[in-house]
């Protein structure tokens, strides 16, 4: 424990999670570390989710954290009925179930903006921070795990703070972070970050240590998840999307190491990028939110030169790999504050090519990540919208279809919106490549139908745009078919 | 002559209208100076589109412009069916109706984007740039007139730069302009503004003058547009903006002079803004987009210290006003490329407080402020999406009702989408306001209909909302009932 808690001082402050439980109030709002299933506490919550369950003590918080997290978290919590209103991002099962039964307030906002709002002071005052940590300094500083997250922002908007000491995670990873923080509006200065591999911060998190509440120490790994095979659909997205970039280079429009690339989260993200070891381009920087397996294959590969993010995101393979090689990954790789891996200033200077996954398009160009069927909450936005929005070039992928083919990712109309047609630049799916610079709406829709459609539903596309059309208009549509393909798969099962 | 143009070898580059019409061909883009009416070439193209009229000659062009531009140029090229493309926005009755009829493709734009991908080649070749200028300096540089818009860009970009010396507009102009230009990824450094009054660029546009093709003298005024009076409805907006703002300054959320404001294009907004001169808020900064009359006003009245934008837009007294008391309006006000203006990366930083105009809301918070009934083209999304993103506080207002109460502006669901539940903080009806931060979309349902929507339109968004959550989900909706009073007002002329 003296290499984890070298400030002797804290080392008092040293009790069980159950005491720290104890801790935490009806009403009040918590916020924790952890990204991406990465480096969140579960000790503190399993106990007060354990004595809720026992004493059926009426406890309902505010749950704040940097993205998702697991299942000690907030699956536990949820399944007591513990989680009142939860932000800004997740995507566990018990909680989704309980958001979509109107059960638990879910706010789903831009990963970039959560931090800041938290310190505006837009979501109360925050009255605990739990943050996971490596080891903490002489100073009382913490040295992070496996994702920084929002946790800058918590520990210094908290009015306490409780440490977990995860015992499993290496203290190698002390180096890794690079935490930057910001002033707030009206005297907020430039950030200094001008390439993806700039160090601009401290390797710890700054803590008052008159704010540490107490500290628990627990040996609970990351609750990673798997991701799926690599699959055909994969394969050929990664492909079109190869080739699109390639021409781009050839075009003069993009350097032949490309601009930073971005990638979002999950499965279908990660076969895609790991497409790009098969192709030409060489000497990458990696500036993204999460940094999944395949960019440590990137990495090993030597095609990618850096990679920064703010989590490490890994299946539980990856993560073993990641451990036993920290040494060499720590040269490359970099992790920040959700609020500088995320931030339109940094994104928009470094020239992000931006690659996010949708739910659903629609032929004019506009995306849902977020809501099945226009109402069920999937995930949440997550920090799609900071890469779209910003990036030098914004990229979705889907399937054409989903559910066996009863569900055409291709729409009339998307049921909800979270990419405006004014933030996707191209579209990509297993039938092909949709550009859409510079196009207008009844362009759009031409080349979205034609090229990136599923056969099966291409003639009735391109039969409602037909009709949309003879109503005339910038984006011609008839208001009453408009959302009939997914009142039909409501009704019947099926958008056919 | 010799105080508008100081090079005297550009001097001999001086032509007629007609002769410099006469470089423009067939299939060539051409980006021009100009911004909401303001400083938009007007003889070159008034030459261009006497010509078509008279031979009948086919020229089809693409047209880039900063923002919306006057009859003589979006008008008049449109009458003849010469704008074949249009980029970004656009505010014209005859463009609007051949957009609207499929005739001319339009892509509708974040206004600082455009300029960068211009450069980035998203839209091919710029062919020639016509840049409105008030003098040439003796290197060859370029004084502007009322609007900055993307004319640097386009004169970095263009194989050919057309100047038309404005004569109408004043030589006092030279040093209200601030043109900072950026380098592109991956060689962008951050943009050294902090405060809204620095200056950090040139006060001329830099151009190389082996590019200027021609000059022109013309002195055709701004074809500038009236404000509507202040009426009932902006004046209830106001005040219960300027309750919110002095709560949110009682609460210690925003000092006391508030953070920089930016208002939107309009009559709306610039009847809201007026407001703020009954308001006990001093010593306000303004970062925006568009300067209007009631800036001047509240110059004037000693209320803004420095209002930097990227245009002058008033009414023609406005625009007299301005002119007569140019010297000590130079002091408070300074002209940005949109490109800075309107950049995320300044906006974040200052932390601006954005006030947007909508076309209409749904109770979810969703925004819609360009495609009238889902897909009649209105103007454009302009530079809103740049601010309301990136604010600090992002507000919208909208009168609760249109066409004299036919028209409900809260509704289910909107027909199209540019700002999404995750950029909208604040709605303001005439009605009253509501405060969205933190809440889920049920609860922003609740707020919104409660204290936004007309009386006239409660019942039946109270019915459609209590249904919806008969089906359960995150947002709750009928997919068959969600744009069904769209559907009503095209067929029956109103929403009732």
């Amino acid at each position: 424990m003296d290499q984890r808690i070298k400030n002797r001082e804290l080392r008092k402050k040293i009790t069980t999670p159950q005491k720290a439980a104890e801790f935490i109030k009806d009403g009040m709002n918590i916020a924790t570390s952890g990204f991406t299933p990465s480096g969140y506490p579960k000790a503190i919550p399993l106990a007060l989710a354990e004595k809720v369950k026992k004493t059926g003590e009426k406890i309902r918080i505010g749950l704040l954290t940097g993205a998702s997290v697991g299942d000690e978290l907030d699956g536990a919590l949820a399944e007591q009925g513990i989680i009142a209103k939860r932000y800004p991002y997740q995507t566990n099962k018990p909680i989704r179930d309980r958001i979509n039964a109107g059960e638990t307030a879910y706010a789903d906002i831009h990963l970039s903006h959560f931090p800041q709002q938290v310190r505006y002071g837009f979501f109360g005052k925050i009255d605990i921070a739990i943050i996971e940590a490596a080891a903490i300094t002489e100073e009382g500083n913490i040295i992070p795990t496996t994702s920084v997250g929002a946790s800058p922002a918590f520990t210094r908007a908290a009015d306490k703070i409780m440490i977990e000491i995860n015992t499993s995670q290496p203290l190698e990873l002390k180096g890794i972070h690079d935490i930057y923080q910001l002033q707030d509006p009206p005297s907020r200065k430039p950030i200094p970050l001008t390439k993806p591999d700039d160090r601009i911060g401290y390797p710890y998190i700054p803590v008052n240590p008159d704010k540490i509440q107490c500290i628990v120490i627990t040996d609970i790994k990351d609750n990673v998840r798997p991701f799926a095979p690599v699959d055909e659909t994969s394969r050929k997205m990664a492909g079109h999307l190869i080739e699109f970039l390639q021409n781009e280079v050839k075009k003069g429009r993009l350097p032949q190491n490309l601009l930073p690339l971005q990638s979002g989260v999950g499965s279908v993200a990660n076969a895609v990028l790991l497409g790009l070891l098969e192709s030409p381009f060489q000497n990458m920087d990696f500036y993204s939110e999460v940094i999944q397996d395949s960019v440590f294959d990137l990495i090993d590969a030597e095609k990618i030169r850096i990679a920064s993010g703010t989590s490490i995101t890994p299946s539980e393979e990856g993560l073993i790999r990641f451990y036993n090689n920290i040494d060499s990954y720590k040269n490359k790789i970099i992790l920040r504050p959700q609020e500088i891996s995320n931030n339109p200033e940094v994104i928009r200077r470094l020239g992000s090519i931006a690659m996010n996954t949708a739910i659903e398009v629609d032929i004019y160009g506009n995306v849902n990540s977020t809501n099945i069927m226009g109402s069920r909450m999937m995930n949440g936005i997550g920090g799609s919208g900071d890469f779209a929005r910003n990036a030098y070039l914004s990229i979705f992928t889907t399937p054409s279809t989903a559910k066996n083919g009863d569900i055409s990712c291709i729409v009339p109309m998307v049921s909800h919106v979270d990419h405006t047609e004014h933030d996707v630049h191209v579209i990509v799916t297993e039938q092909g490549i949709a550009d859409l610079r510079g196009l207008s709406p009844r362009e759009r829709a031409e080349v979205i139908i034609e090229n990136c459609a599923h056969p099966d539903y291409k003639p009735m596309l391109r039969d409602y745009y037909r009709r949309a059309v003879e109503n005339g208009g910038h984006i011609p549509h008839i208001m009453k078919e408009a959302l009939s393909w997914h009142e039909r798969f409501l009704e019947t099962g099926s958008m056919k």
